[in-house]
This record gives C-alpha cells, structure tokens and sequence, in this order.
C-alpha cells in the first residue's frame, strides 16, 4: 500500500479545536524528542529550561478543569470527540501520539500513515516491537468502528516478521474479518517500503457498558 | 504480586543524568497531561503558552546534538545506559515513559510497578488495550535480558481478560519460559488489585547483529 493509497479515502482523525492548541502540542512533541538527549546540556542550563516547562506547566494546570472533574468527564461516554482529540495514537491533543493519519476507506478497510523517531525506538534504529502493537491494536479497533459493530480488545497475536524502520513512511493496514454475535475479528499489518513488517489478528467483543466501567 | 513485592529485588531502570534533566522531563509529562485539555482554555492564552512552548523547544533544539549525530549514535550498540535513559518504558528522559519502576528479583523473573493517567486512556476508565500489549512486550524483553539471553520479538500474543484500570497501582510481571537454541519464550501479565487484566506469551528470537540493522 501506498501512501497515495493512505492520503484516499475518509480522514477518521478529529482536528485540534483551533491553531494555539496544535501549534502549542506540536512545540510539546519537539520538547519529548530534545529531551532524549537533555543528558547533553550543561545542567545549569537544563535547570533554567525545566524552570521555564515548570512554569508553563503550572500555568496550564491552573487554566484546564480540576483533575477529578478531567476524569468524570472522560468515563462519562466513550466516542465523543473530545476523546477522539485526546487520543493516544491518533489525537492532536495528545503530546504521546506520532500521531498517525487515519482513514477509512471505500472497501471497509481502513489505512493510517505515520513516521516514528527516536521516541519510538526499541532496538537501534528501529520501532520498539510494543509500539507496533499499539498501532495495530488501535487500528484493528478503528476497523471495527470503520465497519459496523465495535468492541474491546480480547485476544491480540502480533507476528513480527521484520524490523520496523525509524524515520521511514509506516502504513498500517486494518480489516474486519467477521461478525459472531458479540465476537468480532479483524487482521492489520505495518508495511514500510512495500513490505509486511508486523503483522496482527484480533478478537473483540462487542461493547457492553457494563464490561467498561470499572 | 503486591507492590511491596514488586519494591523487592534488582532496579533496572536508568537514572536520569543529573536533576536537572529530571525535573523537565517531569515538567514535559505534566504538559502532556494538560494539553489533553487545552481545547477548554481561552485560544488567546493557549496562544501565548505555544508561545512559551516553541522558544523552549528552540532553545533546547539548538543545544542537543544535530539530529543526524543523535540517529547515528543511536544505532552505534544497543545497550548503552544512555539508551536506557531514552526508553519509551522505563526511561527517565523518555517523557512518553510513564515511567514503568522495573525489577529483576532473585528468581529469575522481573517486576514492574506502574500508575497510569488519561494520556494512556482507551475505553473510558480503562488503560488502551495497545499501551497494555507495549508494557508486556517491553517487561518480557526485560525478563529474558535479566534471565539470559535476550532478543527481538517474533511473536506476542496477548490476551485481555478484564479492563486494566487507570489510576491504579498495576504491576506487569514477565518471566523467561524457556531458550532453545536462538528461539527464546517468555510471560507475563498485568495486575491491578490482585486480579490478572492482560496476560502475554511471547517468542523472541536470540540478538543477532545483522537482525536489527537496517
């Protein structure tokens, strides 16, 4: 698959709510990838730099809603947008997320596309294996959502077949395979220059509200 | 496993370089947290705080290494400690890192400690069933480094049996199974309140030079 194949189809990713909040998260995904190497500063200016983030940090805290209404809020229902924003694979409000692009596709599929640096590293140069299966087990998930009934994650198997590369264009590729009753499966893979490097197949099953709440 | 148990044995994890570099990384995973909710403050001060943001992450992209010396670097051997400074699990430079506390005890398995908060979210409440399947594939790779032999993960299979809980005490254990020859076996599961929620079983292929090379 292409990445003209990923630009086709519906973008399934939410937009960040204005300009200020996306540039401020993309300044956020510089510092996590400077901060590897904050090893090499001198300290003394390491601390002015962490009295500067500490600052911005207490700022924000004081302007963003108290934690415990934060979290009442996120249990309150599970697809709104504002999840989708704050999405740990996907979200632009979410500092963690590469993020990767997402679409959902004509065939049912869906297809995302994302390049990983050195945050994302496991062995020298390549993805770290549990962040490849992040990506699937999202975009198994995104397939289900993608083609009707969707569900929480029951069984996962992820056959990893070659390295991931860093800093090279990832497809990841999500399908549905079947609907039994409250059982759902779906199969996905990453691909980088045209070639299978992980691959999954999951079993879900249906959402029930009782099964998420705590 | 209780997280006295888990405080027992060998720590695995790196220490940051200095405390300076502790307390940004710290400031960096509080942004991370509110930025999930800056669509709820004013656009003029988000604006001000991207502000902020961008001329720290300017001036700390202009004292870290050029980015093609910190790729190079990166590949030049796999397990220097300051690659375990940069770990996406454990490491305290890592600002995705929740951290995971991990370590080797006298029985030949490993233990982690860990409490995660809405950057790590999938269904509400719940930890994301892909953070799950990366801390078990990363605490396996741990438990074969401490055991043994260690290598690349070449199958992971995972198996959800209730919701891990965010903002709970979890423990994420792994244990080598077996080596035979270059083919490694490991498990591992997850615990919050006594209960199992994930439980993994993986095969890792022993390391071998020009398997991670890309």
């Amino acid at each position: 698959m292409t990445e003209q194949e990923c630009a086709e189809g519906t973008e399934l990713k939410v937009r960040p709510a204005n300009e200020a909040v996306a540039a401020a998260v993309a300044a956020a995904r510089r510092l996590i990838v400077s901060l590897l190497h904050a090893d090499q500063v001198p300290e003394a200016e390491m601390a002015e730099v962490a009295d500067q983030l500490t600052a911005v940090a207490d700022r924000l805290d004081a302007r963003v809603p108290a934690m415990a209404d934060r979290i009442a809020a996120s249990r309150a229902t599970p697809y709104r947008e504002d999840a989708g924003r704050r999405d740990l694979v996907t979200g632009p409000q979410n500092a963690i997320a590469p993020p990767l692009c997402l679409r959902g596709k004509e065939d049912g599929s869906v297809s995302g596309a994302v390049t990983l640096g050195l945050p994302y590293q496991g062995p020298p140069g390549c993805v770290h294996g549990g962040v490849s299966a992040l990506l699937l087990d999202h975009v198994l998930g995104a397939a289900n959502y993608w083609a009707g009934p969707t569900g929480m994650t029951a069984e996962l198997t992820l056959r990893y077949e070659r390295p991931a590369p860093l800093f090279t264009p990832l497809t990841v590729t999500g399908r549905q395979l079947s609907v039994d009753g409250r059982k759902i499966r779906a199969a996905g893979a990453i691909y980088a220059e045209g070639k299978a490097c992980v691959s999954a197949e999951g079993l879900f099953i249906a959402w029930n509200s009782g099964s998420v709440s705590r």
